[in-house]
């Protein structure tokens, strides 16, 4: 449909009436050409905030974003997977993920975006590894994960143009904390890349996007849908992100615990929330019992199969393999390192994850405006995770900074995000949901 | 107050939140000097009328636009008086209002915008008077006002900038209707120019902005309470738009209906409001009795005298004042005039007045994007009232327009905007609501 006056879509949306899709995709169209300016889309955006959008007008904006741009899709002789996390802190699932996923048979093609807040995304991290290049075009993504099984690459920009758009829009205008808007960024990069399974890990707590598991859920259910309605194969855990889910908030400090956990020496949260995908991944695609998958994850990690995957992909990505023997000889180190100290007593009640994430980026672990440089050597290793015994004088940590001063804020800004308890504490559940 | 991140202050009003004055302020004042942007201002709008301004908001907002230019006030031996419609059709009552108050020995500066929407503006009307001019200066307003007691001229751009460019970004982004935002927007505009009065006339009906009594009752409230919020008086009559006031929906023929009220010798609805408001403007400054102010108003109609006033003003704004004795040997006359012939035969139950606007608009009487051109000699000639007798094969007016197919249009417009009962139909009352 031609887009006639497109005030009157906005209009429509402000007085509370459903739009019918021939609109939504007709304003997104006029967005994308220019037709519509970002202030009528900035005041459509707020319309469609309060007033929310249904399900037929959230898939009709899906749909309208996946047709601004290219589709991809794979031929590949083994089931693929594509995971995708609404974003935490120290959620550095992707990285093992990948590569355990590939060691069990599956194929993962992770197209990534750059981390925009308090921390890196899974691209700056990668990119902490010397020589590692994400820039890889859509045949040389396919090849590798033909041969390796797992690629992590830079989403191309050509893939849902109008997400990218639409998305620094939302972020200029303060129009971002929407379920349907939402929904539909994040589905619309998962439905242009043609998958056999989209593994959704939507956060919810302090650390994340949807403060309560109940937002969380709604988030969840939303994206569901718009995988049905586009006949996909869909799965979501909602996930805890009341802690930060690994010990490392960093660039290079998240590989190296990546490393670390796929060489099967360390354990945490962390670790059991990528086996807890892998074998969901397994359960939805290969019709394994979901415990049978977990111990095959499990195994894959002891026996060196996902590290000797994440090796292979970081050669087919240029990068120096020798971080997967010892990060600490390659990864970028800051010049001061000083340990993090408990100052208080009790059991760990609660750690405001967003203070501990906010720390990090501002020792310049991550950026606040798209385009800003990262330093991937800073950030943040505390240990402790609810319910654990503190005492006054552990090391329970380190802060990895540019300078005394930056590192000394930092300190203070984790500690004061700790909260103790003279009473025992029970450690939250790592998985709250889990839906298809 | 510093501006901070403009964002925030966004993110407060979507949420719901009341905002404190001085982040209103930095917010416009960011506008103005472009930090913040018209994504961000748009979507500002858009939560600002979703979710509402409190009184002391919309009082910030106000006076945030009043602060972003000049403001002006007047040295005069009389009482000034200002008086402002929120727009109506065939709402030439400024016209005869500020000669006939004039001669009743106030002092009218009316500063005056252009139109926008289906019908031109009082500034549109009076420039189809040969010669006549609008750009006066603050000191020749003054000294003309001081001399004669009226003037019509173009609000300058340096008084309330920012209410224009608001004005402008709302109107591009379906942010109009929301009573807060236009009562700062009326209220600005009126504040920022000192008089002894402030005379506002909120029209309520088809022909209106406010299509019922009650949005325009709030309205005119918001504007009151700004007023005395800012110290001054301020008085509004919500009056009826439910049909056109006048007869004449035009430019040139709106002055020819003003000047034959000025004779005395037009009668109607359009005397009766102008008379009207003449009285309530020397009740509230003289202290006088209102029916005894209204018939002094009629005397100034009968005997002359606004006339006489209308004739220096229009001279003092170097108009042809033969268009005071003879408007049609003056105004430009459009090629076509056909006369509209009623089709139907019952009492007039209702015109609807928007429709007969957009008739006109049509025509080319209005404009439909700021600083389009209008035709001066074009529009529409209709005179009967609801609860008037029609009958098949009446002449009920004309329609002036540059061509045949224009013209026929524009009647059969205007013919499917009246609706006729076969039961007799009481007129609406003229005024529904006196408030101070």
């Amino acid at each position: 449909m031609s887009l006639g006056d497109p005030r009157d879509i906005v209009a429509a949306k402000r007085d509370g009436q459903s739009l019918p899709p021939s609109e939504v995709e007709a304003f997104v169209r006029g967005y994308s050409t220019g037709e519509v300016s970002d202030a009528l889309a900035a005041s459509f955006l707020m319309a469609a905030l309060l007033n929310g959008l249904d399900d037929e007008e959230t898939l009709a904006l899906t749909s309208a974003m996946i047709a601004s741009g290219r589709t991809i899709s794979f031929a590949l002789d083994r089931p693929t997977v594509d995971k995708h996390s609404t974003g935490g802190v120290a959620d550095g699932v992707t990285l093992v993920f990948a590569p355990l996923a590939a060691a069990l048979g599956l194929a993962v093609a992770k197209l990534s975006g750059r981390g925009l807040g308090h921390t890196g995304g899974t691209l700056d991290k990668l990119e902490s590894i010397p020589g590692l290049r994400t820039d890889l075009g859509p045949e040389r993504i396919e090849r590798q994960v033909a041969e390796i099984g797992c690629a992590v690459a830079a989403q191309s920009p050509d893939l849902v143009p109008a997400d990218g758009a639409l998305y620094a829009l939302r972020d200029a205008t303060a129009t971002v904390p929407s379920i349907p808007l939402i929904a539909a960024s994040v589905m619309s990069k998962k439905l242009a890349v043609g998958t056999d399974l989209i593994l959704l890990d939507v956060k919810a707590g302090s650390g994340a996007f949807m403060k309560n598991t109940e937002r969380a859920r709604d988030l969840a259910g939303a994206c569901l849908r718009l995988a049905r309605a586009s006949g996909r194969k869909c799965r979501v855990g909602v996930t805890d992100m009341s802690q930060p889910l690994g010990d490392a908030v960093g660039n290079a400090l998240d590989i190296a615990e990546a490393v670390a956990i796929l060489h099967g020496d360390s354990r945490g949260r962390l670790r059991d929330l990528a086996v807890w995908f892998a074998g969901r991944a397994l359960e939805a695609l290969r019709g394994e019992a979901f415990d049978d998958a977990c111990s095959a994850a499990e195994k894959a990690l002891e026996d060196g199969s996902a590290l000797e995957r994440f090796r292979r992909m970081i050669v087919a990505q240029e990068g120096d393999p020798a971080v997967t023997d010892d990060p600490g000889s390659v990864l970028p180190a800051a010049p001061v390192v000083r340990p993090l100290v408990s100052d208080r007593q009790g059991w760990l009640a609660a750690t405001r994850a967003d203070a501990i994430g906010h720390a990090a980026g501002a020792l310049g672990a991550g950026r606040v405006h798209q385009g800003d440089p990262i330093d991937p050597a800073v950030g943040i290793v505390v240990h402790p995770k609810i319910g654990d015994r503190l005492e006054v004088g552990d090391a329970i940590g380190q802060i990895h900074a540019r300078d005394e001063a930056s590192a000394e804020r930092a300190a203070h800004g984790v500690l004061a995000a700790l909260d103790v308890s003279e009473e025992r504490v029970e450690a939250p559940e790592l998985v709250h949901d889990w839906m298809e």
